[in-house]
């Protein structure tokens, strides 16, 4: 229940005010902005302003007096030939701001993607809030044994248990005692000062709950959401990416098709894959001792083709 | 005479069509949307689009919930600060999109800014137009014998009629010899095949017109402003940033303003600078010798404090 | 004590094997490769390579064929010329790949930079250590009262043990907690599964040390030290800012005094601020009042020219 | 004949001089610093500098306390898994400097790749050489028909002949007019002042040569071979990328593997192509109009497996 009334009452506010503007219009878009998406107990992604249509893709592609479009199906052909022949600026053209609330442990993940502009909310200057991201029963999951990186059985209930007692109690415990050194009690007798906030943070454990405005153009957006939104990636920082997948979905319809079939659901083959491959499809057998691929390597190749 | 009939059409059609948004809208940029403001003798500046206003800075920096502003005197006020103390970010939640036409040889210069999106009409693919710079023969100096890189007197008259003529004349002649390689006229008796756009662009000088989309975000904009409308600039990218200055002064006034006060107006004291105030102030005389700065150091010092 | 002697073995026997090259060497700055420079608690700042040299900047200036310095008088001129003009690209043509510890909160300040490579330590992949950073006494202070995001009065002796009591209690059990989440048992009779690392890492608290090599060019590095070894920064990062530009002064000195003396020793003085400046140059009297400014921009003011 | 005899000794005197260092030294590097390697009629490319080799990928992939290196063996695998996986960030950690000479048209081209650093020889500030780019009568061929931005068929030897007589006439008239107009000679008896370096400039064509320092990290560089050193690239540019390509082969081999493999030699396959191609794999056939995707699309499909 990420949203109080209070910030619903702000949400409605903004959304009943619409202006006229001469800039390109996504209705689909405007449909969303504003709204906060749940994602995870506490999180939330919400588009706060965006830039451009399929149609500025295009507009800028073609260098354009005027709105540059010719047909939608003219369009949607121009947009995949750009997305397929890896033409990077005409989707630059294009940009997303959100308001986006997760876990610092997410956000530590997350920064790492540099093309973009971020004011995250500060905890030198402000209090954070007592919101800790607790997983559900269902995600948590051992240690994998194949991928050094990644989750594999889920854990037993009592396990599970376990460790959620283990994250509810240590969260709580170091959120009262951030909220007690930073109580400044000097007025009284007897009391104390608050210490800076600057130093009570780094008592607050990385499921804490962190909040930015991101901006980003939609040719680093794609970037993003080809490495997060993929099955590899961790799934507290996954979810969020599906959820700006949606919202891209409803924006730029025509260029998110494109990066659905090029990117999201496309693989890229090696030059000794592809010689594997137009092997088997002259029908020789091909083994992974005949490939010239390591073991890790072929099994990745059978993951795509078959 | 930069816009043609048929230009003029799709702006008024553009500018005929306002929709309705719940985006930040900033009135005073709605105004420029699509018109041409001229620069030099064929160039342009045009907004096409533009992301935020002085209120997306300010809530961005407080990273608000709702719309983060408080009164505008308020807000203003956190602006000015922002830029006093180099915060970069709140200003990078606004971003500028423009249609620019400009000559190669300036074309050169600005790119030379690497953070922002470009997509430049590209003479592989298409056929520049017979459109060169052509300076008034007020802009036609001297080399300066005080600055490696500039200008210094005004040519006599009849310099700069000598001047004019080569451009003109050499202008003119690769223009010419440009479009007869290009021509194709295979299918005429005797006919020739055409030459690669690609290679016969090689022929043509540096005053050619090309043109851009160029987008940039508020921050990395005052920085572009700040190096070329200063007045060590080259007068035919000044020109350009001028007319830029124009339009930003009207899409977000407070940020501007701050912009003006403390880049364009303002100045850099080095720390021997300000040990030498420090003494003026005091009424202590100071002489290059015992400044401890160089002659160029204490020239610049004088021009900026007296 | 950061280093461990398997550790320091490892330094030694990286400098104990000089090649020849014929690259650009500093070496002032071959002195420091590979040796832990302390800082805070368990940090540390380690130089494992750089490119270029003083010389470097002037050759990249000047587009030269050969080394291109000219005499060492000479190179130091042009280098404070470029510097007092904000030339950026000469200086991007030295380049410092340092590897560094520090606490996750300094690490989530830090990465706000993001003109630079970074490759951080894993907790998805590895085991974090247990080490966490618990500030000096001395460096206990309350909130400021004039500087939302600042340090002012320090504790007092009592308080301040009850802060460290906090802080080193609640590392101990959140690391504890992490070490039994991780840790699997499943060979073992009633054994259970470790969590996956990827899961358990949110449960340490931002004090914990993290690690990266971290690789930037000589003038995004100024911009970062101009931000982070100036006064008004948090002091846990600052004393990383200063211990890289001791290392700085070595590698690149004449690059590093030019940078002393217009950054981290100069001012920049508003428009307001200069017409103020030449009207007390003149003898005339001018008070907050009657300069324009606010009350924080007229101390700001003072505080450069007192 | 790009090297004079000034600047092969300036070339000798830089390679004569082997300095130590405790820098990792890679030897295939060392061969090629500061040589020229021709390209076209004119240019060339120079290493200049460079940092790391395979070992510190890995070492920086690792976040290793030491040289972070295992077997050579081992090291391969991990950078072929990180470039399969599109890990860019260990990449980075490498650094290239190189001084290169090129036409002003390619130059253009070149500097769209803006996560670089560049120096360029300034015009406003220097006279440039007269210097053009004149292609070898193979080279010249008519603009393609099936590919909007290309080349098709030869140039007849008639064609080719008329094309260079006016490449050459025009070149050197533009610089005997950029000569004339800069040239002061004022001191004569009823001499003229000359032209301003900055305005003179723009007379000349866009094959004339220009010069610069560029640097960039091995991952950004290696995207930038993928586009340019591709068969799609105009053969001015892919020249450039063709030599870059040598000397990074003999810098960083297992990276350089790595990225033949995976991106060179390899293909995105959409997931249309992928559906095609499971089918075809278990004997199906598949049409063009079966596959759901354009004639394009379709062709550039056969174009991979085939």
């Amino acid at each position: 229940m990420p949203i109080s009334p209070d910030q619903q009452a702000e949400i409605d506010a903004l959304r009943a005010n619409p202006k006229p503007t001469l800039r390109a219009v996504s209705e689909g878009m405007e449909a969303h902005l504003y709204k906060a998406h749940d994602v995870l107990d506490h999180g939330f992604v919400r588009v706060i302003d965006y830039m451009g249509d399929d149609a500025a893709i295009c507009q800028a592609a073609r260098v354009s007096y005027g709105k540059g479009t010719k047909s939608v199906q003219n369009d949607e052909g121009l947009i995949r030939y750009l997305m397929r022949h890896w033409h990077s600026t005409p989707f630059e053209m294009c940009e997303l701001k959100m308001h986006i609330k997760l876990p610092v442990f997410v956000a530590r993940q997350w920064i790492r993607h540099r093309t973009a502009n971020v004011n995250e909310y500060s905890a030198r200057y402000s209090i954070l809030d007592r919101e800790f991201y607790i997983p559900e029963p269902s995600q948590l999951a051992a240690q994998s044994v194949v991928n050094n990186q990644g989750r594999g059985e889920a854990l037993t209930a009592a396990e599970s248990a376990r460790v959620l007692e283990i994250l509810k109690g240590d969260a709580a415990q170091c959120y009262d005692h951030y909220e007690e050194m930073i109580t400044d009690t000097s007025d009284e007798e007897g009391g104390k000062q608050g210490l800076a906030r600057e130093l009570a943070r780094m008592n607050l454990p990385a499921n804490i709950y962190t909040q930015w405005y991101w901006k980003v153009d939609l040719h680093n957006l794609f970037h993003f959401l080809r490495l997060r939104a993929d099955a590899h990636a961790q799934y507290e920082i996954l979810v969020y990416a599906d959820a700006i997948c949606k919202v891209v979905a409803d924006w730029v319809p025509a260029a998110y098709g494109a990066f659905e079939d090029y990117r999201l659901g496309g693989a890229v083959l090696s030059e000794k894959g592809l010689v594997c491959l137009r092997k088997m499809l002259a029908g020789e057998e091909v083994t992974q001792e005949t490939s010239g691929m390591s073991k890790g390597e072929w099994r990745e190749f059978l993951g795509v083709i078959e």
